[in-house]
């Protein structure tokens, strides 16, 4: 799809927002490479200048790929797996692809080589593209967002982080001098951990099935109207995760957004969008949970990504998605982060960062000095999995026309062939909690301790039969988590181990045979301490890790051993329940 | 070679050097990831704790490639080039391969997967083993080094500066508490450009041909002696290229080090050693260096990394390199950057860095919210190159018994074979500029001015005939550089021009038909603005870009053009000569 100029021209440009770029930022030297450009372009121009080794001393002379062709989650399940002859092709990247195009030279002579902190120019260009035009077609300000590519949302919102806060440090800073940033109050801890570290204020934001709360006790206004300055300066920043929330698997709408919105232009905040699961949203859950729960099937009240009074994606998948913070962001404070680590491999570190030309060429600065941009093994073989050519040698030899690269049009279909297997896995797993989330106890649910005991009963005719539920959750919109309150309330022991023990003795007993369940303990979801005792209460349970045909059997493992552990007479056999609050668990990264 | 437990158990261990820690790297939680695997690792325990995707999604089913024998460079001239058969073999990376063993795992299912801080198990153990066996075989503290992957030097500098320095706000901090990093007077600017915008004091020692001088005028010694407090500490880090030197091309003799590190202990300064061109040392340079000179072949000054007193490396290649600081590094103040970047390829963005086990760990931490892992695409490949076993799926398909890894003893052959290829680059290009470094002029060299003019002559009898040079080098002994001082003083024009002026005009000169030779200026080096006058008299020359046979032409056109420049009548037709000193030129980045 062309741009529209005549959209963009109508817009204000991007507030200057440079008032928030740390000290270390604001002192980087503006890079000047372009103007080599003009001798480089020369031709017969020798360059003995830079230090970059000639290509025929790189031992690789291809690289090359099986890869999947974008049709292979359509495919009916007898031919699917991971060899299937059907659904494979050859990606191969030459040694030396002969064109002075550099946006359709994809070739090791040049992957290899040094290259731009944008990213690799195929790429990159790709990436732009999809980004301005497909994925965000309706941003609202002036000539539109730049992208960079980085190695991954961590590594993105690390430079983020850099490029945006100054560390601070209480024995030599001012209070007054503190910043901090906001997050939901159940979050990623690598996102916390790679602010606390700098002496930040870890703020925490009320949530609800639909993501951070903008109003309510706890809820954004609440949390910074009522800021107190002795803590620091009001949070300049704010992280959030609104499709599939890690860990909470909540969706936040178009409504909510504007809510939110609205606030961070008020108090002039800089929202950090890292949106992994973006593409894996899930229609049909409210359908689906609809029938278990009897509830009516509610209307879908998200506005989507295209709605009549904007530019349509070109895609009806795309158009079906809920809106970026980006298509609201009038100011430009809107930073959003994107990865291949869901869609591709997490292995690939590789992903790309969107926002205001100014904020991304600030990240372009901090790139070069760090890590100058993603490897060029992932962005090649990527590139040629999406753009590889009939006129590439490769292709020119192959025996089939079949060996072109996806496309634009492609990847899309990959995206949604995507969706639907995850989409189906959540099915499955959601269905096996439903189906299993009560258990009949025959011993009074704790409740009954506050009524009366019944005056013709003796000890007895307490042991009734009480069917309670073990636990409670929300069908995800999106992502790939599902987030299990414990129903500690309804264990027959609670009060004699109390809420928080009970909560990790059933982690604890889940790991036993014969269930063998590794959950998520909700406190590696605790930004901070205050947070920890209301995370312990829950269990992030994931349905991405498995074969797609195991996750139903793995979702009634879970469900036999909530079942077994409401039944446990007492907890003397759980090993390690006195041991210190699974310290283990607040390291575990990449999840 | 096997460990000596021995020669260890001697040593005492590396000091406590925590007090360099930056405030932040302080923050820094400890992580205890490990503790997790006690369950991953009992048998049937279904994980739905971690947020990674099934490797049945990822599009790609093998990584593949075509790529070097280790014996490529050793082949005679007419079978080699770029895609020629006996020199080429075929790495296959399969989706899964079937063992339990984490060290010989080299499949997509891990490599695409999420993985550790620490990098890919099988290439992580492999790098290590060298680097503490081999590479190093004699580092004088107890239990000897870790090392963590990175994503080349850059990456691994900026980690490091990042671990070690807490940036400086002049409108907020005490001149006290301004930290300092010590480089080379002429020194690679990226790693400039990593350290200044923290606000730190770029802090420069004089050089002369053994790099870093540690006595003498603007020599380490007299750097810290006369510390000037009122610019803030006293500097606690030194960043030096201690082989091949980037862009004087000077190397460090044992005898140098052991002085710059004796400074280093009694200033308590950690040494950030970045080595990208340790493997291309030349010890030819020496005499051919003595053959156009006429001085007597110096004898071979330097201690090498085996002596009589150490334990050698198992290789005669390894064991004749000029020891790195790690070797007489007795208090494990040593950080060693390495990196594929000039022996696989610049693009792998794959390097690791070496040194005291309590320095690795907080890079470690660093690394989890930054990179996380370089990717897993070019660990994967590289870890594949060298290591592919006989067993592999692949392997066994294969037709010839050939396709093998290339192991430890293929990757020194492969080093020494690259060494020798740089060294006839070395040979080529500096036997021209030997042999074209004087010009004949018809002009007196402005000396004559100061001689009083002949008695017996008028204005004609200045025009005799005079050989003069133009420009002075050293023959490098190691890495990619020649470093050409402009003699711009036997330049008839000097005079009338001044000296930067007709160095500025040799490098615009240059560029034009039908030299067309860009050269580096010798501004792009210089780390101040005090140095960056003095740096205006240099070029520096790389000779590893071109082809290998075009280094003997390119060099041919630098000396005509020299020639050429030198024969100038004025300077009115180079372009550019009034325009602002180069400022592009500062932004130069990856050379």
């Amino acid at each position: 799809m062309a741009q529209h100029p005549e959209f963009r021209s109508s817009l204000h440009p991007p507030l200057d927002l440079s008032h928030h770029f740390s000290q270390t930022t604001k002192n980087r030297q503006s890079s000047n490479v372009k103007g080599l450009y003009k001798w480089f372009q020369i031709p017969g121009m020798q360059n003995v200048a830079g230090g970059l080794p000639h290509e025929s001393y790189f031992p690789y002379d291809t690289l090359e790929a099986a890869a999947a062709r974008p049709s292979r989650f359509d495919l009916p399940d007898s031919s699917k797996g991971k060899n299937n002859k059907p659904a494979e092709w050859h990606v191969t990247v030459p040694k030396i692809q002969d064109t002075t195009d550099i946006l359709k030279k994809i070739d090791l002579s040049t992957a290899l080589q040094y290259g731009t902190a944008e990213g690799y120019p195929p790429l990159a260009a790709f990436i732009r593209k999809l980004t301005r035009d497909h994925l965000h077609p309706n941003i609202p300000y002036a000539e539109g967002p730049e992208i960079i590519m980085s190695c991954g949302n961590t590594d993105g919102f690390g430079k983020v982080i850099e490029a945006l806060t100054n560390p601070w440090n209480k024995t030599r800073d001012w209070i007054r001098d503190k910043e901090g940033v906001l997050f939901e109050e159940f979050a990623y801890m690598n996102a916390v951990q790679t602010v606390q570290p700098r002496g930040l204020n870890i703020v925490t934001v009320a949530v609800d099935a639909d993501g951070m709360k903008a109003s309510g006790p706890g809820g954004l206004a609440d949390v910074l109207e009522n800021w107190d300055f002795s803590q620091g300066r009001c949070p300049h920043l704010m992280y959030t995760v609104t499709l599939g929330q890690n860990p909470t698997g909540s969706t936040t709408s178009i409504e909510r957004r504007k809510e939110i919105y609205a606030l961070c232009q008020k108090y002039d905040i800089i929202i950090i969008e890292d949106e992994p699961y973006w593409n894996l949203q899930f229609p049909s859950s409210r359908k689906h949970a609809a029938k278990y729960r009897g509830d009516a099937v509610q209307a879908d009240l998200f506005n989507r990504n295209y709605n009549a009074h904007g530019r349509s994606s070109g895609y009806e998948f795309l158009d079906s998605l809920v809106p970026s913070f980006l298509s609201i962001d009038v100011d430009g404070r809107v930073v959003r982060l994107d990865t291949f680590s869901k869609t591709i491999a997490p292995g690939c570190r590789l992903g790309w960062v969107t926002a205001q030309p100014a904020i991304i060429e600030r990240i372009a600065r901090i790139t070069e000095t760090s890590t100058q941009q993603p490897s060029g093994f992932v962005q090649v073989m990527v590139a040629q999995l999406l753009l590889q050519q009939q006129s590439s040698p490769a292709a020119r030899k192959a025996t089939d026309k079949d060996n072109l690269g996806w496309t634009l049009d492609g990847w899309i279909q990959w995206l949604e062939g995507l969706r639907d297997a995850y989409e189906r896995r959540v099915h499955d797993m959601c269905s096996t909690l439903e189906e299993g989330r009560t258990v009949a106890i025959d011993k009074p649910a704790p409740a009954a301790k506050h009524r009366r005991a019944p005056s013709n009963g003796g000890l007895d005719s307490w042991s009734v039969v009480s069917k309670v539920p073990m636990y409670d959750f929300n069908w995800p919109l999106a992502g790939m988590f599902i987030w299990i309150k414990i129903r500690y309330d309804t264990h027959p022991l609670l009060e004699i181990y109390g809420a928080e023990k009970v909560c990790k003795a059933l982690w604890l007993f889940l790991l036993e045979k014969p269930f063998l369940v590794l959950c998520a303990p909700g406190t590696m979801f605790a930004p901070t301490e205050a947070i920890r005792g209301r995370a312990s209460k829950y269990l992030r349970l994931c349905f991405a890790p498995m074969a797609e045909d195991a996750v139903t059997d793995i979702s009634q493992h879970f469900v036999a051993g909530c079942r077994a552990f409401w039944q446990l007479e007492n907890f003397d056999d759980i090993p390690g329940l006195d041991d210190p609050i699974m310290p283990e668990m607040m390291g575990m990264q990449m999840c």
